[in-house]
Parts: structure tokens; sequence; C-alpha cells
């Protein structure tokens, strides 16, 4: 299979250094399933100062990246391969869900672009970018840890990632409702003991339990994931 | 002013050199703003390998923090300081938002502890952490780069953090709305123009301008945000 290629455009690339030697995305890549690579934007920036931002029109504070770096530098990346997407990332964009992680999972070829300063030009929004996420209603530095947020989030989704005993098919979300509590060993802990039901071995009452605490958890924590549907079983069990 | 003290725990605490190297956190540390530790939970685990996690009671897929180490490396830290708040980082967290991190930019000890593996044991959960936040309906690898996020969120807001002309305060989420779009020079490229009202100088038209334009994309992008007040604002300019 071929590997999901990622083209991640920044400011600071240094940035990525630690976390695509360890962890997820490091063991993607070892596994030949994802292909990542980072471009500076300051290569493609304007004069001998490689200027990549400049005053916004109309006033008021913060830089706004300039349409021309970023021009440039996608250009030169879509004059040697087709991409499939061009994601910006920003707070204003589609919340990232586990929805939109699993399509772009599927995908060949795409480019991340990493916001920084107080915005980028709209009009590289409008030509260029096809697709816009956000992860969460807060505001960061810069698109960097979004970015590396999905791709992990994408990278774990590609089949041969992870190992079949980490299977991410139970995970909170990828089944509409969050996952149930877990616990491991010791069986008591400072008096605290383990539910008797994940002790019985029996495995049918333990699947009830389960799905019951992720359903009860679900509707205390995230009411607005439940449907009409899952509201029902809660209801009826 | 004493710096935000950040305890990060982590089973791959080298994934954050280089965030921690680049970027917003540098700058915070290198102004003396924050100052935040890694702990390697593994100095913590059990036996000769020290081992953190072990296999679900009632079986699945997937291995548990355990809660001695944990406690543990939690435990220490109580003792050298107090502690305003230990955050887990999980998806089944409250959706960490802008309210949130202005919270927490205002506390002097905080512990962020990264999940990993396929849960944290629920006793750590019930007994040591007192917040838990979830960044986006996704799941990822690990609670490194959602500790990130929390860490680059707060710490811009730490005042003197950014610098005046890169004030946080008109960002989205930070008043309610979507953030405007914003042009910079060239003025046209390649036969985008950039809008006239941006050039005109005229501060009241552009001010006016601006909020029309935030609130338009906040009802095309995330109509969710905004209350009946802000919508009438809408509706009668």
């Amino acid at each position: 299979m071929k590997p999901l290629r990622i083209d991640v455009i920044s400011v600071i690339p240094g940035f990525f250094e630690s976390p695509l030697q360890k962890g997820l995305l490091h063991i993607a890549a070892e596994k030949h399933l994802v292909d990542i690579h980072v471009h500076n934007l300051h290569d493609y920036g304007l004069g001998r100062y490689q200027q990549v931002d400049d005053a916004p029109f109309g006033g008021g504070a913060g830089m706004v990246i300039r349409p021309e770096p970023v021009f440039a530098c996608i250009e030169q990346l879509q004059q040697e391969r087709q991409y499939d997407a061009v994601i910006f990332m920003t707070p204003d964009g589609k919340p990232l869900d586990q929805k939109s992680a699993n399509r772009l999972s599927r995908l060949e070829n795409i480019i991340v672009l990493c916001g920084h300063y107080k915005a980028l030009d709209q009009r590289v929004r409008d030509v260029l970018v096809t697709h816009e996420f956000s992860v969460g209603d807060v505001v960061l530095s810069g698109g960097e840890i979004p970015a590396l947020m999905l791709m992990d989030a994408v990278a774990r989704l590609i089949p041969g990632v992870l190992g079949d005993s980490e299977s991410a098919l139970s995970d909170s979300f990828q089944t509409g409702v969050l996952d149930c509590e877990y616990y491991t060993r010791p069986a008591e802990f400072r008096g605290m003991k383990v539910p008797g039901v994940l002790l019985s071995g029996h495995h049918r009452k333990i699947e009830e339990w389960r799905r019951q605490n992720a359903l009860e958890r679900t509707q205390d924590r995230r009411p607005d994931l439940l449907d009409q549907e899952t509201l029902s079983e809660l209801k009826n069990t």
C-alpha cells in the first residue's frame, strides 16, 4: 500500500522535530504507512528577509500571512503530484471529528497548512484551501499543534499503524458514544475495588455493564452526542 | 509575577522536546512566565521493566495505565508544592474552551496528565484528577498533543507572553463570535482585490465591515456560537 503523504507547511518547521520522532507518527512512518514532509514557509518568503507576513489592511493588531509565499509553496508541491486536499487549520474551520479523520485516512496526498500570527490572507483560503478544520473552541498561537492532532488522528486509522491489540474500533466517538470506564490491576488499591462484574468472567454481563456505563457517561458528560435511538437503549435497560 | 508552573506527566516525555524549544511555549519560558517540567511516568513504573500498564479487567483490546505509578508521581509532586488543578486530557472530558483556558491561565501550579494506551485506571480519575478536558471529538494516540494544546492556549493568555501588537482580545471565541476575514498586501494579487472598504482609511466603516463579516461567518460556520442578542445585531444591520 502506498503511504499517506502529508506535506506540512509551517513558519516553525522545527516544532515538528521530536513529535515526528516519538510516538505514533514515528511508528507509522517506520512502517511506511505515512510519509510526512515539513516545509518552511520562509523558504518561499519575499526579499532578503524572506518575509511571509505583513500588516492587515484596515489596521489593527497582529500580522497577516501574505498570499505570495503560500501560493509559491503549494503550487510547487502541486506541480510534483496531485493533492486530494489542501487543509488549513484554523479556529473558524469545521470542528475536526472522527468522521472527517476516517475520510482523510483514505486519501493519498494531502497538504496541511499551519496558520500563524493573526491570520492568513483570505485570498489563499478562497482559492487554494479545500478543507478548513478547527480543533476545539480555543485559540492557539499557530496551526502546528492542530496539524499534529490531525495527523495523529488520521494516521492511527490507517490499517496496520496500530497493532491488532490496540484496535481503534471501540474508541470514544468511533461508536457514537464515549468509551466506558476501565480498570486494571491491582483489583484492590488503597481500599478501592474494581467493579465486581469485571472480575466475574461472565462475558455477556461484562459487555452489558460496559455498554450501560458508556451510555450513562455519555448522557452525563456529552448528551449532545446521543441520538434518540441510543437514548432509548439507555432508558430501556 | 510568579510563572505558571506546569508539570506534565507522560509515557513519552521526549515528545515535548522541540515543541518546548520552538514557538510560543519557548517564548513564554524565556520570559519566565511559564515554567514547564516534563516527567516520565516510567520513572514511577513497577519492577525492573518499569511497567506502567496492564490488561483491562473484563478483557478486551488495549492496555490500561495502572494506578500505582500515577499515584506515586502525583503524590511526590504534591509533597513539593500545592497544585490548583490536576488535569487529565481525555476524549470524554469537558471540551476545552476559551473560558476554561482563561481560568487556567490565572492559576499558579497545575499538573497535566497525558493518557496513553487504551485508558487510564478509573480510580486515578476518581481520586486524583480534578479536571478532565477533551480537545475535539476525535481520538488520538495519547494525551501529549492535547497537553500541548492546553499549554499553548493557556500560556498565550498570560499577560506579557504575547507582545502588545498581538493582543489576544479580538481572537475568535474570545469575543463570542469567529474572527472576520483578513487581508494584507498586495492590494491586488492575480486579479484578486482586497475589499475596498479596508483600503478606505474610514475607521468606523472598517469596524462595521469587520463586525458584520465576523457575524456572517459565525452564522454560516458555527451558528451554535451565536446567542439571540448577537443574532439580532446581524439582522438589524
